[in-house]
């Protein structure tokens, strides 16, 4: 495969979240050439986010409305976006690496930074695939709004699960919160807010275990604290925890026990050249300003590594 | 004193700066009772920043528009502005401490989070304030990208003279470092990577004495070797030293061998329910967005942590 040597930069960054954005900006202002790969729309898990209310200085923002704040911030300071699935990558030496997209691109590049976040784990509900969406969708904002007045359901007790409980609430007819555990893991003004709400219900000790519906889920079968209940529901969403995203780099020797790639507080791997930001690194607080701050140090520490 | 029962809070933060302001954002809306202490105008040291061209999300921002942005945040969720000079903590124990006040206010807090930043030591250079926004500076990674390829000098020879100069020569035409000694006082290993770089020249037993140009920094007069000399410099970073602001804390057995606090990663010091953000804090990375994310994690952790 040649390398076209317009694919050739100081830094690729793989995803376009708030991390490799923030690190595109810094690495390109540090007179970097910078590119940042994503396979879907720049912005990362903030285009798939309604609402944002704890980005210092903005009272409420969208997502979509930060996500593009963002990538023309970065863009304007000249780093190339470039749209693609990466499959692989390759390290040669410390300043020797390659990217290579699904479809057949191959990148070098002297640094790679890996920024391509986490996905979303699936409850162990044994026809779950089937619903995939018919109904059952890992992004409330995303599909909500197709099931407008309908009964709708979250599971998991955590931050994600209450936040996206609001929104979801001023769309569906009633929405159910199931819980498997006896108390909320959310922040309490959160829980707080939630139970403010008329229209949400909150099942602890319950967990969803078959889904109904011939064409579109129509019913679930939960157990709630032992005994059997059915419940009409149209659309359920999951929010139980997520999977760091790293199946291009699974060779590399860089990884935790659950996947999260492990660095130093320069934001640098085991492998020399090879840095990771954001939600795919192991930390303690995954936010969006969390995730920035990983790529701005990541860009300063790169603007004095690498030579031209 | 008598403590009046309008000042006690579940948090206490010392200083309004990114790291604070964020902090209060993240635990007011974890429900806490907070309040934030600042002798000067709330924003800390983006109050004093013309511009700001790394914030993600805002291409160009005026350093006072950013503070009240962050401000207005904090404020709008619940969190009490205090203004005042904190010239004492005390600690009782891990839920209860006291904060005092120059005006003679006793404050109590179920915990402290100290957020104070830190100053830069100055040159004893006669004119040197009247070109502070005008070619001097002490952020290297804040303000080179302003003077892009126009002649730059560091002042100082310890570790950050040398790693800033690193950065400053991937953006400026030309990097001096005039060192005072006749030696650097930087590990070796940077003092030979610096002296790799093509565009950098240091200058030996070399002290800037004044500073030239009618709006903006052209020329430097200096003394090297007892000989008068002037060079041609459009941008000025004197990394002399920092002095993290400490004095109200000096009997906490909390600092390093410089005075800046040392931390775990949930920004918890040695003593418990006392925590440090931003730049007071022992890191390697000074900016806004850093300090802002030691705020959020802060902020979350205490809302854990704070029972009502
Ligand atoms: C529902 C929900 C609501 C949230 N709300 C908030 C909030 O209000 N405030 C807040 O601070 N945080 C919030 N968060 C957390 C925040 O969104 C994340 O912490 C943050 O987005 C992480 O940023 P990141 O850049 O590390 O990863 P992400 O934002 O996940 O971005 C990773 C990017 O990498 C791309 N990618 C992955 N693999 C590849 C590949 N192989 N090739 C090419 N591209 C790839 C992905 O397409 C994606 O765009 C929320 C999270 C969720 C799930
Ligand atoms: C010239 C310059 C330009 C910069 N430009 C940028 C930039 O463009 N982008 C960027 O990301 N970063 C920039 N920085 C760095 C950035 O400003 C700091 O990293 C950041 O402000 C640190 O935030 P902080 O909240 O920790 O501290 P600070 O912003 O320093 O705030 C500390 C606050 O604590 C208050 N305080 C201290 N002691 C007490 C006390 N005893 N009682 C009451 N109040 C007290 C102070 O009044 C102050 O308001 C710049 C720095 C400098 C010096």
């Amino acid at each position: 495969m040649a390398i076209n040597n317009e694919l050739t930069f100081d830094v690729v960054i793989i995803g376009a979240g708030p991390a490799g954005l923030t690190c595109s900006i810094y690495a390109s202002r540090g007179n970097l050439k910078v590119a940042f790969i994503d396979k879907g729309a720049p912005g990362g898990k903030m285009t798939a986010t309604y609402e944002i209310e704890n980005w210092s200085g903005e009272e409420n923002i969208k997502g979509y409305e930060l996500s593009t704040k963002m990538l023309n911030h970065a863009l304007k300071l000249g780093a190339k976006h470039i749209y693609g699935n990466v499959i692989r990558i390759e390290n040669i030496s410390e300043f020797e690496h390659y990217v290579y997209l699904e479809n057949n691109q191959k990148i070098k590049a002297k640094a790679i930074v890996i920024a391509s976040g986490m996905d979303n784990k699936k409850p162990p509900i044994p026809n779950i695939d089937f619903y995939n969406n018919k109904g059952v969708s890992y992004c409330v904002i995303c599909d909500a709004p197709f099931y407008k007045n309908k009964p709708a359901a979250i599971i998991g007790g955590g931050d994600s699960a209450f936040e996206e409980s609001i929104y979801l609430s001023s769309i569906a007819s009633k929405v159910y919160i199931f819980i498997r555990k006896s108390y909320p893991k959310a922040e309490p003004k959160m829980v707080e807010d939630v139970q403010k709400i008329d229209n949400i219900e909150i099942f602890y000790n319950s967990e969803i275990v078959e889904l109904f519906g011939k064409e579109q889920l129509e019913k679930v079968k939960y157990i709630e604290n032992g005994e059997e209940k059915f419940k009409e529901i149209n659309h359920l969403y999951p929010y139980i925890g997520f999977l760091p995203i790293n199946y291009f780099a699974k060779d590399l020797p860089i990884f935790d026990a659950n996947g999260f790639i492990e660095t130093n507080e320069n934001m640098e791997t085991k492998v020399k050249g090879i840095y990771a930001i954001g939600d795919v690194r192991q930390k303690s607080i995954r936010q969006i300003v969390t995730a920035a701050s990983d790529g701005a140090i990541a860009g300063k520490i790169l603007t004095n590594k690498i030579k031209k």
